[in-house]
């Protein structure tokens, strides 16, 4: 039994600093990398990368809307063809400094506002697994699980990752608890452990409504811009492995 | 005896229309396509790289400065490593695009201001051969004859192509005589026919001080973005059939 | 009884031209200028307030989204206090150009977009208007007729311009068919022409569903981009004139 | 006797934070503040103005080039009419928010390459005084110290505000010693408390090449990105304060 950890990286922008990059690479097993359209620069990306390198985890493009002053994180009103282009563009770009630095892309996981609309849109989850499928294949798609992302690169035969949350609470029908919620963070480093361990070993979570939904865990989203994100990722790491799961990304052999 | 003919193409930007893609690229044998720094953008590349599929022309990335309200004619000053890292990015994009469409890329040719500092400056030509050498040791790098980018090209082992220009002088030098010289410009397309013949078949021009340089000409740049530049075009192209030069790209067999 | 007839101008964007700026101003008494976010640049902007001033035309704002890939027509989902903040920013920058060539702004009209969105949610159309009272409280808000706009205007106690469309239909409900219905445009001059008659003389429209509706008409959009434009503000130009109706806008005295 | 400190403030951008503006603030009595070319956005750019306007320090406009990947620190080739084009812009833009929030705009000092490159070229200062003058000749011109920028100001009839540095070396020139140079930089609180001081009350500055230099000092800029920065302001303005020197912007009254 294993399972994936990936977080974000890369997402500084000319003179702007933001994230722990150094730090939080030492707790995952898979990097999503932002492509200089929400987040990240072609000076950044090389630099990531060779980040990434030396520190032996799986790299993924991380594409999202054109949009730095907005981080990505507003939704724009798009065409399926328009995020289909955008999509190949920035694969394109991050997969360039990959294979000159002499690596291999692993996966495809869209970002923020681009994520959340693939989500639950089937025309722009689409877009996106046929953006990776003409490229490669056999690329992987980091999508949330259960959404239109997953169910858009299956039709595509494309490997899928269903990426869950330790740190986020579930509604019965699968989807996340909107942050405008009251309990949609889940403050307790054991709490989001224990939620982790019931969905990699059991398949289930319990939803707010306290109904026990089925879930395929395949990759842990976490988040490493606050000391809080740390914590939570250190519980989840040492029970984990006190469980006997394995921590690895999906280029390992097993 | 064979010469190939360029152009730059895809410099729409949005719903903004530039250029005369669709006729011009009936002169050409290989297109410059603009990568969405100085023009172009992701949507605009897919089709521009779809037309010239249509039209079998071999395809060239065009990568130039992040600059689209000065359409990358205006000169930044940037570093090497940042030249590498936006050159990377540029053709790793354009590459993404070609590639899902099925084709395949031929080379690489800077843009504008980029092009311009580059011929001059030994360490910026460095920086974009290298980048080119990193992605792939197979692209041809197009560059101004005997410039500073030919030189780099050889120093990676790149297949260079040396450009020349129907419609420009040249210095003793062998640089082109400066926009805002009087003589800068051919305006007669005979005289244009004439240099170019004279450069392709005994691999000379006269400069605009009189004396004669040698001079490869291995591609011919031209400009469709006026009715006169297209006269100029016609001009030459039936010049050098007449001339029994034949007119192809670097991908055809011979 | 008089009207004002406005269109946009000053889309241009560094080496990409647009619309018709020299033909289409001489039909019309105020123009919307764009202020950098979704089109027009700095030079653009002040060459354009010169245009206007020699052709005594009122001069409006046009803020709208920062995209000028998009246009501003993307939808982009922003909050009402960002909202209030490129509004604040695009009115100034326009505002310096006007008052260093020694002319004054009469009004302004959000684009696009924004336009669209304001339209029908009332804080956003409240940001937009608190932004033009805190800049200066004298200038007018142009909005469709009806609006969220025009409420959010009355608020402040600013004067506002109800705005009605020529070549488009209207819903029993006062809005805008929408343009991916079959009977959203109006083609026939004459029929254009007609429409804005009753609309300026009897205060009503008949919307496509038959009713009679009541509308308040204070000033007509027009298009230049497109040999039909012009057919159409020609029609009504004469129509309003035979109807002895003034055209004339709001800073002229009576 | 009097001077005034100034630094730059608002140069966040989107999620991205820079600088340490709340505590810089207390230092100083005039502040630059960004105007979203190089750096800030229309929402850091409200919350800035009010920020100064809370701590009763005068306001500058601090306009730079176009480029925020770059912070505005790269030279750009533009001609001076696109500089006054750009300078108008964002004094504009900056004016429109100081108004909105009820404050009067002090003075306009240029940013990074554009202020070093007006330094040198005695067109660009023009366009730059040109834009002021042209929007209220009673801004004042923030410059170096017996540069183009201060020549241009004056010739215009501008109030300028001869700009001198605590932590920078000078050349026998006037100019500062460049930051490639050894001894760009002064890191003793001390020394760079004595070489203001000198400044300040004996009108000269020693050279690197051991010259006395006269130099007039109206404003100190300084830097509020390090505590470094931050320990040289202390001792300067306690230094000042021992020498019976006032510390002020230039709207207060004597």
């Amino acid at each position: 039994m294993s399972i994936d950890i990936n977080c974000d990286l890369g997402e500084s922008y000319g003179a702007y600093r933001i994230g722990n990059d150094e730090t939080i690479i030492s707790y995952v097993t898979s990097v999503n990398i932002a492509c200089g359209f929400h987040a990240g620069d072609p000076t950044t990306m090389r630099k990531t990368v060779n980040l990434a390198l030396e520190n032996k985890v799986a790299i993924g493009a991380h594409p999202g809307f054109n949009d730095v002053l907005g981080f990505g994180r507003r939704e724009i009103n798009i065409s399926p063809n328009e995020v289909y282009d955008i999509v190949i563009y920035q694969i394109g770009a991050l997969e360039a400094f990959v294979k000159a630095e002499g690596g291999t892309l692993q996966h495809v996981k869209p970002h923020g506002a681009l994520y959340n609309m693939a989500v639950k849109d089937g025309r722009l989850a689409d877009a996106i697994a046929k953006a990776i499928y003409k490229i490669n294949p056999a690329y992987i798609l980091f999508g949330l699980a259960n959404s239109e992302l997953i169910r858009a690169g299956k039709r595509y035969g494309l490997k899928t990752a269903n990426e869950v949350f330790a740190d986020r609470t579930y509604q019965s029908d699968g989807s996340l608890t909107p942050r405008t919620h009251k309990q949609a963070l889940i403050d307790c480093p054991k709490q989001a452990a224990k939620q982790i361990i019931d969905m990699v070993k059991n398949k289930k979570v319990t939803s707010v409504q306290g109904e026990e939904i089925p879930i395929q865990a395949d990759t842990i989203c976490i988040h490493g811009d606050s000391t809080h994100g740390i914590s939570i990722v250190k519980e989840v790491t040492s029970t984990l492995l006190q469980s006997t799961i394995t921590i690895r990304n999906f280029m390992e052999k097993i």
